[in-house]
């Protein structure tokens, strides 16, 4: 199989704008996962793809064959339907957390992969680790244990699930080739596929702070998503929703833990629960599960119960303290007025910058640090009140998270927010 | 220094179509060449480079910045002036071997720095080295010493010239980014400009057997080169001239060799003593050197003279008898008529086929392999009359050389001849 191509011939067929055909494709990604293909090829042959494109079969293909150098979880010994979802991230995002059991506790089995933050939106296993004793890394028969004993499980994805995207990935990250809606989408797609799920449910975040701050991207980006998810055999459809400021009154991970079990006893910020409660009526829909009303079961503990119970099973323990920061500094209103914005990436800088995100693979995170937000765009405000509070353990680091504070609000402006859902597809 | 960049950030700029500036410039050749930035990372922005373009002040700027990676040499000491040719290469261009001894012969300084072949084009070191004895490989002292006793030096470059070209362009091989003209000028012209030369006169070839087949893209290319040289303070000349036929009647080490010392005995292919005196004429005006003739010293013995003195002081035999294949095969007219057409590009590939190229670097050659010619466009050949002559040590290589040669030659077709220079630039 190895000597069919050459990897200059490949890239030469995508420098020259040609479509690959699948027998190409499979050689390529395979020869790169065994090391044949060397990594200065594949990312000559990723700018390529960035800058010339794909075709939607080649990216089905490409993601098929990134499938096709791992296993394939299956789910077929449980009694309930799996169902699954994926947000491309945003800044305060943690609904993964309050979405999990609250899905569980309606009746599906929700097999979660989760990934670890870079930049300026966190990680969903980043955040449960700032639960004392809490273990991110299962293997499958542990995943089958939690699964079975609690109707959900979020831990990190094994090495053996399309290792090919895993070493893609790394590559991309420093060599400036993460950009690439074919790169994207197959990567997101090749590990949920792999996952095994038989329902996704697609979170597209559009808005300053997303990763696709263009929304005609964004939309792109999610119709390629659902194109592949169908052609693999998932029910699958996609939300592209609001990232134009920041979601909930959190950004950082213990934080975020925090607001995530204020929603799953019945409270919390509007915004996150309205988002909860929609994503899990669309993957009880895709699943098939009806006569259920998720709202009710963050109003009567079902879902909290869920939560304790996975927590617990990954060894964590739901009563613990959180861990806190040892240093705070509130940043007041300098007028006046209404809120009428608040950038999302610059609240997401600002807590990236505090120590809750990371700048390189591998680095240490302050669990506790990150921001509150105390009010919220459509909001009145007086001189003087508080707007945010920076949490971090060094205060040296307050000052760059000021800076990138800068022109975060904005007061009695025309600025119009973005509806929460902007648009559904598939 | 290191530190004011990051690879990725440098590449994303490009990869956006930027304008690098030139501290970037300097920063990503540099620290490239101090492998801060990897081989994967320098494919990335080879491929934005090539895909994006770069405009003619950072091609410059790169140049000099691959120029500064080692060492510039001086020959203010030699008591003439410096002149060299550089040609893209091209089939059977073998003008480099007579064209030295001769424009020495007429009292210019030629330091002439080659390479080897890679590909369908061969290289003017590899064809050398058909010669018993000869040495491509010359420390500095041994440089100027040959080129002392007797006005010309061809030799390979030494690692100390330009070692971030060397490095690019081995990367650039195996990730299908040759073919970037920013990168083509900018490696050529680093060499050249590094080896010192006050003169240079370069030979860009068009057509079939050409790196560049389109002329648009020969006379960008030449023009690129022209600037570059000119801002480098080089009196610099572009002839881009015809390769869509085979100079001369060999393509192959040896063979070419052979003809090489027809010409400069006086004889040899129309074509190639056309090229040669031309070229030196070019030459010999940049140096400043007139009341000559080149023409006269191909007939007088003068140029022979100075070619046995170049070849013995790097301990080769000028009379020594040459490599000779031990199979031949000869293949002949399909029918009569005038030849009107024979296309470098196949007689290349079919050379390169019979072991006069390399698939690979370091890949050891027949230099006795290659093709003779024995009609060319233009004249009237009989049905059953010899074309050409294939030669080779392994008979099984004469299938697929055959297969090449497939519709390499029309007869009383309309095709037009390119002229032998197409046009003049600088």
């Amino acid at each position: 199989m190895s000597e069919r191509y050459t990897a200059p011939e490949i890239i030469a067929l995508k420098r020259d704008r040609k479509v690959l055909n699948d027998d190409q494709i499979d050689w390529v990604v395979d020869a790169y996962t065994r090391g044949l293909v060397a990594d200065e090829q594949m990312s000559a042959l990723a700018m390529a793809i960035l800058l010339n494109g794909m075709e939607r079969h080649e990216i089905s293909r490409w993601t098929d064959a990134m499938i096709r150098s791992g296993e394939r979880m299956n789910w077929s010994m449980l009694d309930r339907p799996t169902v699954d979802k994926h947000s491309t991230g945003g800044v305060g995002d943690k609904i993964t957390l309050p979405l999990v059991p609250l899905v569980a506790s309606c009746g599906a089995a929700v097999p979660q992969l989760s990934g670890r933050g870079l930049g300026h939106t966190g990680g969903t296993l980043d955040k449960l680790e700032s639960i004392p004793g809490w273990r991110a890394s299962l293997s499958n028969e542990e995943m089958l244990k939690v699964i079975q004993e609690t109707g959900g499980v979020i831990c990190a994805a094994g090495t053996g699930l399309a290792p090919a995207d895993k070493k893609l990935y790394a590559l991309r990250d420093v060599t400036a080739t993460v950009e690439a809606i074919p790169l994207i989408a197959s990567s997101i797609m090749s590990k949920k596929i792999a996952e095994g799920t038989g329902s996704l449910v697609l979170d597209v975040k559009t808005g300053s702070g997303a990763f696709m701050s263009d929304p005609a991207k964004a939309r792109e980006l999610a119709t390629v998503m659902v194109e592949i998810g169908k052609s693999a055999g998932v029910n699958i459809k996609a939300l592209i929703t609001a990232m134009d400021v920041p979601l909930g009154l959190t950004a950082g991970n213990a934080l975020e833990v925090r607001e995530s079990v204020e929603v799953l006893a019945g409270g919390g910020p509007e915004d996150v629960v309205e988002l909860t409660v929609l994503l899990a009526r669309e993957m009880l829909q895709l699943a098939g599960i009806s006569g259920i009303d998720p709202a009710d079961n963050l109003k009567n503990g079902k879902a909290m119960d869920h939560w304790r119970r996975m927590i617990k099973a990954q060894g964590g323990d739901p009563d613990a303290a959180l861990p806190v920061a040892k240093e705070k500094l509130t940043i007041n209103a300098e007028q006046s007025g209404t809120l009428t914005r608040m950038d999302a990436l610059k609240v997401g800088v600002a807590a990236w910058r505090l120590g809750a995100g990371r700048s390189k693979q591998g680095e240490q995170l302050q669990l506790g640090a990150g921001i509150e937000i105390h009010a919220k765009p459509g909001q009145s405000i007086t001189k003087g009140a508080p707007i945010f509070t920076l949490h971090t353990d060094k205060p040296e680091l307050f000052e760059r998270a000021e800076e990138s504070l800068v022109g975060a609000v904005e007061y009695d402006s025309n600025y119009q927010r973005l509806p929460l859902v902007l648009e559904q597809i598939g």
